[in-house]
């Protein structure tokens, strides 16, 4: 069953494909197990599903996640056929709920803050409510709302990194942008971040290519952000992660846009695997070089990427095929360093892209991204990008 | 059937893993195909035996494919019962049955050189052979001189490899070599050439470990490198090719040592994708790069790598696992970009290690590579690395 928004009045993206496809009382998940192979939906009925769903991987990317997450119970109190209790009383029951949902990945840090959120909201909501219902529905409204603000905040990145990056390079009619890793619909409630702004370059008629990275071990990239260019009739092209470099010097790249895991306070950057490697081919061949990701991702409470810890996974991701689960490809017996991360320094990185406008070095060595941070909390932001 | 060189009296490397197990009138080759998975030897009687191995990539590797033909054809002539004919009929089906082992693999330059350099020596031969049995023995020795030249030339550019690496860096105990693709004993008639000199640091003791990437998309890191290394008891580390820059910038690279495919006058150095890329990223971090190939690896009719023309290969390799045989990873319809090599420019090489010594930059900021052949062949060469 395919999630057409056009037909059911989903609440999303509408021009790209979606991993959630939702409306009140009703959510599909894009079963991404499946992909690149098969593209197939998911009923999620309440929380429960949506738990087996996101510790099955049916649904991946940290604010996907969150999101599938939060609406999964949506859709179940909204069906509840009767609920017998005070407002406090269907609080705990919503409060308890989420702490199930996050237990299906306890590291997932997005998952946790947005189950804390939403607590939070309902917590206030009991004060007003006259009843059960209107608990609930006050989580729905939440729920909601950051279904929506996630894709309003994809679209404005897309829009201000086109903007911004065709700006800087106004001779060319249209550009070729290299990406890597999977920062899509499929890693999102929709429309993406870095993948956002080649969308935002092809909806205006200016991109020439996009190029993404197989992003090797997990193949982010060949699986999914390939599905999602083929999907969305994007010329595109693969290419293995280590001919990123021997690509930049043919000239076919404008930019490279990549997405952000974390941005420190410095502009430091923790991004997939290979993130690292493309900045410093980009610096060499003079290729500007974007960190696409909403504000979210900045963590002021780091002053620079050497606080970072990088994560490592399984060997089992280079020796064999499918993330692990496939045939034996390497050695029996070798050793194996598979971290799932590295960091970007700021001075290789010449932007970054938020909701709120691309944070430059205009005028500096460094980025003044606490600045940037104030000014949007003080609404004094002078929207220069 | 293992190849026991102490048992079985072959010629060649005695130490390392062999894929090509010679004694007179006995060719044994190791099945690649099977690799890394079984260690299986194929008996090669004569030259269909070895036309059919070149074909079916039994044998891989410009070297070692010349090799194996050779040697394939010394074993036959050596086991010929009877032979009724002249010396110059002799070299007639010689000339023959070398014409039928490169129609094997047309495209391979070293295996059509080698063919006319044995036909030269063949005819040289007619005209001092009393019969064609003695042809046929100086063919079989100049066969035999081929395997013993090429693993002597490969020993000496491991010995001048590791002692010039260790000498530049005299302060660390041991030294962690970084290397990319196959240049081991798989690749060449033994112990190989940048892999050589690993097993070379190794053997005098000095090697901390040996970290070899996957090399998309055919994984001949994951693949051969790595068996290799374990074959031997070579402490090392599989990476993802992606993951070499991080694991420079964590200081545990303090050389990287890859083959070349064609080196050009100037130095330029055509290589397995990815090697560009590992170049910038050892720049950048300032750790030594260095190419280590044979002297006919170095191509003085190109004056620069600009006039090498990059082979591109079939998409399915990324599409697909097993170097496209094995099953679909990718998203369909998707354009793929597949170079075989990229070329890294003279600048970013500290040194090429041949098997005369290590061409350096000492004193210019050019590789000399002209006159350090010439003087080869004046012999004239101060012996300095």
């Amino acid at each position: 069953m395919a999630c057409d928004p056009n037909n059911g009045g989903e609440i999303g993206a509408e021009n790209s494909l979606q991993s959630i496809c939702y409306k009140r009382g009703s959510l599909r998940l894009l079963d991404q197990r499946k992909l690149p192979f098969e593209t197939r939906y998911l009923d999620i009925k309440d929380s429960k599903d949506g738990w087996h769903a996101i510790r099955d991987m049916v649904v991946r990317g940290a604010p996907a996640i969150a999101i599938a997450a939060a609406l999964a119970l949506a859709a179940e109190l909204y069906n509840l056929d009767a609920f017998n209790g005070s407002p406090k009383y269907a609080a705990l029951f919503i409060a308890e709920k989420l702490e199930y949902l996050v237990s299906s990945r306890p590291t997932a840090v997005n998952l946790g803050d947005a189950a804390i959120k939403l607590k939070e909201i309902v917590s206030r909501a009991v004060a007003i409510s006259p009843d059960a219902k209107s608990v609930f529905q006050a989580y729905i409204e939440a729920a909601e709302a950051m279904l929506e603000d996630d894709v309003a905040s994809n679209k404005a990145i897309g829009s201000y990194g086109a903007t911004y990056i065709r700006d800087q390079q106004k001779s060319l009619a249209k550009l070729s942008i290299l990406t890597h890793c999977n920062t899509g619909s499929l890693a999102t409630a929709g429309y993406g971040t870095a993948l956002g702004v080649i969308r935002a370059l092809h909806s205006a008629d200016v991109l020439e290519r996009a190029y993404c990275t197989e992003t090797r071990p997990f193949n982010q990239g060949s699986r999914l952000t390939a599905y999602e260019l083929v999907h969305e009739k994007i010329p595109s092209t693969l290419i293995a992660d280590s001919a990123a470099a021997a690509l930049m010097k043919s000239g076919r790249v404008n930019a490279v846009v990549v997405g952000a895991d974390r941005v420190a306070a410095n502009g430091d950057t923790a991004n997939k695997i290979g993130t690292y490697s493309l900045a410093l081919c980009a610096m060499h061949h003079n290729i500007p070089f974007f960190v696409a990701a909403p504000l979210t991702s900045i963590d002021l409470s780091l002053s620079s990427g050497e606080e970072i810890v990088i994560e490592e996974r399984s060997p089992k991701e280079l020796l064999n095929t499918r993330g692990g689960l496939g045939e034996q490809v390497a050695a029996s017996g070798i050793d194996v360093w598979n971290p799932a991360f590295d960091v970007t320094p700021a001075r290789l990185i010449s932007g970054i892209i938020t909701e709120k406008g691309v944070i430059t070095k205009v005028g500096s060595e460094d980025f003044n991204i606490k600045e940037f941070v104030q000014k949007i909390a003080a609404g004094t932001l002078a929207q220069v990008h």
